[in-house]
């Protein structure tokens, strides 16, 4: 059985081009002891990705050329050496960018498609989802009736903080690339405010406008110019998580910006940078929480699907450039 | 009765000179209902003061050109309509630059010089000292064996900070302005490591040395280029306060630096500005361990003293050129 896999071609430099990905066909890898052989069925695209294909040492390894792109992705179980799975069973695992992988057990988490679409254990009830919820709850700990501002808000992560902070009685305030994505995070997900930052020219006087009260919480999936705005417009024990800085990822040469400690100490602020493996032991209540507020039509999002492994490097692409609105997957085969 | 004073003369540009000040005499005050008169032994100079003569939003209100300078001082009641206090008390307050205050009883506090030094409620047992507990280990919880650096390390916060560090059983390293300066907290207080920053010039090899195990904790005084390498050997989990950027204050404009962020996520690291106004509620706490420590002989410190209201805008303009060791005082009259 041939398996058809997307590798790392080359390094990028600044922003990743289509020549940096190789498909590459091969054999069909064979379980071991406690591994499984699962089908893909839909693997996520995720900014993350940019930082492994990066030399600079992060908090995982570097891919090297020549590897197999790293992601998530749900599967199908074909062959199973693992006594605590078996054929036929969903699962959840970091399969990589391929259409048949072999998983360790201990990698794995199985799916039940009769509680939740198989999608969501990329999105709302998986990484997506807790990031969204500890890094906004457990680093931000938001009040009720705090102004809560979130870049990258029409994103996988971004679109559900915005959802969570109005569970929590907050003001929610987004920014997103395209009007499209501004009009959906305020008339279907209900965030109280949005702007464009392609179109607005100042932002100051666009988030001062939104937020009349000021900035209590910022959840930072981007950066740069946003980010310096919102800086100068937060309130006394204001609370920055930071999730991401994707406007930062694809520069070949990284920026200079305003000093914040300065800030920082005027308005008694914390900044607190966070990666969801940390929250691990914890994954339990967030997905609880998650679950729950799913079921009562509390959280909505959106996916979009490019169709087969041979256009994931373009669904990953278009993700770093903003081209989906919320999650972004691909299609490897059919359910 | 005459009180000589001083009063800002102009907001400084950039780095204060002498003649932003001006020494006025006047009448000395008379105290309202609940209110002291009392002659100012010994002043404080202090960073933040730098901040209050700027026209810039900051935390407290902006002084205006004409005003009395703020500052902490010791005095000793001469006469008083307050139930609580009587001539001869020695008390703590913010008196100002002056020879002569009138005090609300509310903000003082009485001190017994048979218990401690008087200076010592401007230093050790006093803000500088709470300032360096709390953001130490309020902010960073330092643990056994973690290495803590501190920038402006022979700063009568600093100095403390390092000592505060190795009760706790971490490797202190600081970084100071003289070689002076680092003799000093590496012979005298106990450091583990220090260097003197204006004559080292790779910080990033003699940090890397100084901190073989990378940096968990930093407390900052000072921001510019030493933080900027700091937050290149941070740790995974690392935790910054943000106590002070005396190296910014006196910028005509403001800086750019290295964008930090993106450094946050990858080391998941927490970066806190404080003021130590805001700890309040728990001084008492704090007081009590410090005034132990001290009494254990494990808290050093070192004082200097200029003579005479007339000098103390030379005192302050020292301390902000970094030119004395440990905690700036001036001797308005004799204890």
């Amino acid at each position: 059985m041939m398996n058809k896999q997307i590798r790392m071609a080359a390094r990028p430099v600044g922003f990743p081009k289509e020549s940096d990905f190789q498909l590459v066909e091969t054999a069909a890898p064979k379980p071991g002891a406690g591994e499984v052989l699962a089908r893909v069925i839909y693997l996520s695209v995720d900014p993350y990705m940019r930082g492994r294909m990066s030399e600079v040492k992060s908090y995982a390894p570097s891919m090297q050329v020549g590897d197999v792109m790293v992601g998530g992705a749900v599967g199908q179980v074909m062959e199973s050496r693992s006594d605590q799975y078996q054929a036929g069973d969903y699962v959840v695992g970091m399969f990589g960018w391929q259409q048949y992988a072999v998983a360790n057990e201990m990698g794995l988490r199985r799916l039940d498609p009769k509680l939740a679409p198989l999608t969501t254990a990329l999105n709302v009830l998986g990484h997506v989802g807790l990031t969204a919820y500890f890094g906004l709850l457990d680093i931000c700990d938001p009040k009720l009736g705090e102004t809560v501002v979130v870049s990258g808000a029409a994103g996988a992560v971004g679109s559900l903080v915005g959802q969570i902070a109005k569970i929590k009685g907050c003001r929610a305030v987004g920014s997103a690339g395209s009007d499209a994505k501004v009009d959906w995070i305020v008339h279907e997900l209900g965030f109280d405010a949005g702007f464009n930052y392609k179109t607005v020219t100042d932002y100051g006087a666009k988030l001062a406008e939104l937020c009349p009260n000021g900035i209590d919480v910022y959840f930072d999936n981007v950066g740069g110019a946003v980010t310096d705005t919102v800086m100068r417009l937060i309130n006394v024990h204001a609370r920055i998580s930071v999730c991401g800085q994707i406007s930062q990822y694809n520069l070949e040469k990284p920026e200079m910006g305003p000093r914040w400690f300065p800030t920082l100490i005027v308005k008694r602020a914390k900044v607190h940078g966070f990666l969801i493996t940390d929250y691990a032991p914890r994954f339990g209540e967030g997905i609880r929480d998650l679950g729950q507020w799913l079921s009562e039509g509390k959280l909505k999002y959106r996916e979009e699907f490019v169709d087969g492994i041979e256009n994931a490097p373009r669904a990953f692409l278009g993700m770093l450039q903003g081209k989906n609105i919320g999650k972004q997957l691909v299609r490897i085969s059919s359910e």
